[in-house]
């Protein structure tokens, strides 16, 4: 197995044991970002020269025994939302031509400070305001969507150009690409992951995350991010907790919720079949199933369009104004868009967020996690604006890739995707585990027994 | 000195042991309603039955041992926002005829569990929305302005016809009328009093506290109120404390932060001199005196009425359609207003309230307290629109009386108003003191401490 090709925390262990060098890691996936890149186009920015910087200091560090923990030396991806300083953040968007951060974010604060090793900002839907991520191609299928908008960190997660990487969640930014990419996604709770520094699409529904390979590698990464920063004002205190799952896979006592409505509504067939034979494969692991009803599912849509859009024109505001044609059109209508929305119209969507999270936390009294697919279809051809389901209704490709996802970043609950499989065209398909506000340990308990019980998914084909 | 006389404090004593029965108590109370009322009309409801039907029911739980706590036989009134169950919430509106509350709101409910004897449901602006109460007068000049929101409260209490009463805050409607009225209000941090079954003026503003007639009552009836509801989706579960300030008035060691901008601006020479004078008292009693910059001064206005009016008109969305012609004149063109808001000036109403949260927070890491007057002017004669500064500003007697009070609703914090003196017209002056989120008995001990220094308000005159 090439360096590149590792786990974080096999790649950790060998770091650890010195049986692998920093250097050697990095450079091996410098390589890899080298090969893949001219036809996946997952990076904004490589950033060769300081990730082998970083290595080498890694590398003396570690040589004479400090080492930092688990991340030290190891290679990542940032989406470039997010601030590292000195560097600028594009957004993918003409809009930041001439960008330049004066601080680092508190996420790439917090990496820098646990010893990675930083390889390059990776592309999102501009301004993270899509699901599609034009400029990259998918991981599988170079033809296909990388998903989004955390497109370029899924995609070099996936094609081993980077061991993990950061996204952002609004709608679904970082599920999306994760599943269409057959990697694992963490959406944590909202709060939990201080977002300072990190270009905001609707801050109310702002979440970071990491894109890993494995659920494990979710884990480690998750546990160098959280901790509260007051400049972030939605950033919580939480108390500590070891995330990193127990080994074994019995899931004897978890109460898996498993939707009876709306998540398994206009679904593709190979999609959902997957998914329920994920399910299946929890309840052999010890899982109890428990029927659900997804409560006020018929406000989710409405909920997200109503806080995201005066939210994300808010925020652009006065660039909007100022150098409109630099937006790409799709952006530039939404947030248009956003400047016809009454006060009235913002603040029924609060309110029904606000019953909305009350109702999850009921359902979520009854089960410890909610299994469900992640998107109700797989990465489509770029390019492709409809999918029409069985019933003969016509959905936008956007709005079927984050109808799923949405509910978890209005309630603000830990949402993880895991791969469970690849439908006929060979493109992954993704399950959504969902748990309780701060219930993190038990969604990434039984992503990780599933993919310990053998279905994990494998590293994408040499694009 | 007649039962009516009596604080809460003094009566809760005298019930406890046996001096005074609660039936005597209520009774007390009810003649002083039969005496002030026709003049006063500080109720919107008197509720003698079952009143008395309470104090008999307390006087024999009491005769046999089992006695409440310190409200046990208390007589009170509830500003008529307060559901109680069976009776009408009217909001002092037409709007609201034929109305009948299915359930006790949390504050009835525990107040009625502590032992109170309801006495009557106190006149509102109607639903909140105004600083006036045009239906009652003044306690201590029945030709001037009760204030409001809360200020059939605010008289009942002054006057003797209600040993304290609820009240509710959004930019002033307890400290307004306490302070016009010569007694204590306290508006507690937000979150900490739920307001489940209180009539909503604008929810992300809103504050239910006690008016009474010293600081020791408004800790004893705060005490009864605390505690985390999750049907008011706003209430926090906050640590539990003391608050009945300890006795003596040694405030050594208190920080007290004199506001070197705005709360001093436009301010009448009389309220001016009281409230040094009352802060020059502190320092006498210990506290260190520290001046404060009170931070984002100029965005306070916009702030509070960007936040409050869209609020104020989705809460009464269907009714402003159904019948508009019930709604008082003043109260319909706010309502109407709020319909032509967007979201954006929304949005920048809450962005802007984050900011000054965190720079309050900031503010109050350097000082305990902060001192100021409550109102800029003393009680109007009624009926009179603005009032005209030194400086030839023409301002609105609302926005006079609300200018003060607004920054800590916006903000949270907790605010007291203590009398500290009179006018030349013999109208009563309050004292502000506003301390840290959950700093209640901090902010507490320093009104005690004041009051019991001699120099606390007295009854209002048999109107």
């Amino acid at each position: 197995m090439r360096p590149y090709e590792l786990t974080v925390a096999d790649a950790a262990e060998a770091v650890r044991t010195r049986r692998l060098s920093p250097v050697e890691l990095v450079d091996s996936v410098l390589e890899r970002v080298e090969r893949v890149e001219p036809r996946l186009r997952a990076f904004a920015a490589v950033t060769a020269g300081p990730a082998r910087r970083a290595a080498r200091k890694a590398e003396a560090e570690i040589a004479r025994g400090a080492l930092r923990g688990p991340l030290h030396g190891i290679p990542a991806g940032l989406k470039d939302l997010i601030d590292v300083a000195g560097m600028a953040t594009t957004a993918s968007s003409r809009v930041r031509a001439g960008h330049r951060a004066r601080t680092d974010s508190t996420v790439a604060a917090r990496l820098a400070a646990a010893g990675v090793a930083f390889v390059g900002k990776t592309h999102t839907h501009e301004f993270a305001y899509g699901l599609t991520t034009p400029q990259t191609g998918n991981a599988w299928d170079v033809e296909r969507v990388a998903g989004g908008s955390s497109g370029g960190s899924a995609v070099a997660v996936a094609a081993g150009a980077a061991a993990f990487a950061l996204g952002t969640d609004t709608g679904g930014s970082i599920r999306v690409p994760a599943a269409l990419n057959g990697v694992v996604g963490l959406k944590p709770t909202y709060g939990l992951v201080p977002r300072y520094g990190v270009t905001s699409l609707a801050w109310s529904l702002d979440h970071v995350g990491p894109l890993t390979r494995t659920v494990e590698d979710s884990a480690l990464v998750l546990a160098a991010l959280v901790g509260h920063d007051p400049r972030d004002p939605a950033s919580v205190a939480a108390p500590a907790v070891d995330y990193r799952p127990a080994p074994g896979t019995d899931l004897t006592g978890l109460r898996v919720g498993v939707p009876g409505n709306y998540y398994f509504d206009r679904v593709d067939p190979e999609v959902e079949a997957a998914v329920r034979r994920a399910i299946e494969r929890l309840e052999e692991l010890g899982a109890r199933l428990v029927e659900v009803e997804i409560p006020m599912a018929r406000y989710v849509q409405a909920t997200q369009w109503g806080l995201m859009v005066p939210e994300a024109t808010a925020y652009h505001e006065r660039t909007l104004r100022a150098v409109p044609d630099l937006y790409g059109a799709d952006v530039r209508v939404l947030l248009e868009a956003g400047e016809l929305m009454s006060a009235g119209d913002y603040i029924r969507a609060q309110r029904a967020r606000t019953l909305m999270r009350q109702a999850w936390r009921e359902m979520l009294d009854t089960v410890d996690v909610i299994a469900a697919p992640t998107t109700p279809l797989t990465a489509v051809k770029a390019g492709r604006p409809t999918v029409t389901w069985a019933d003969g209704e016509v959905e936008s490709v956007s709005d079927a890739y984050v109808r799923l996802s949405a509910p978890a970043d209005i309630t603000g609950v830990p949402a993880l995707t895991v791969p469970v499989g690849r439908d006929s065209a060979g493109m992954p398909i993704g399950m959504q585990l969902m748990g309780r506000p701060f219930g993190e340990a038990t969604v990434l308990r039984a992503g990780h027994a599933y993919e310990l019980a053998g279905t994990a998914g494998a590293m994408a084909p040499a694009a």
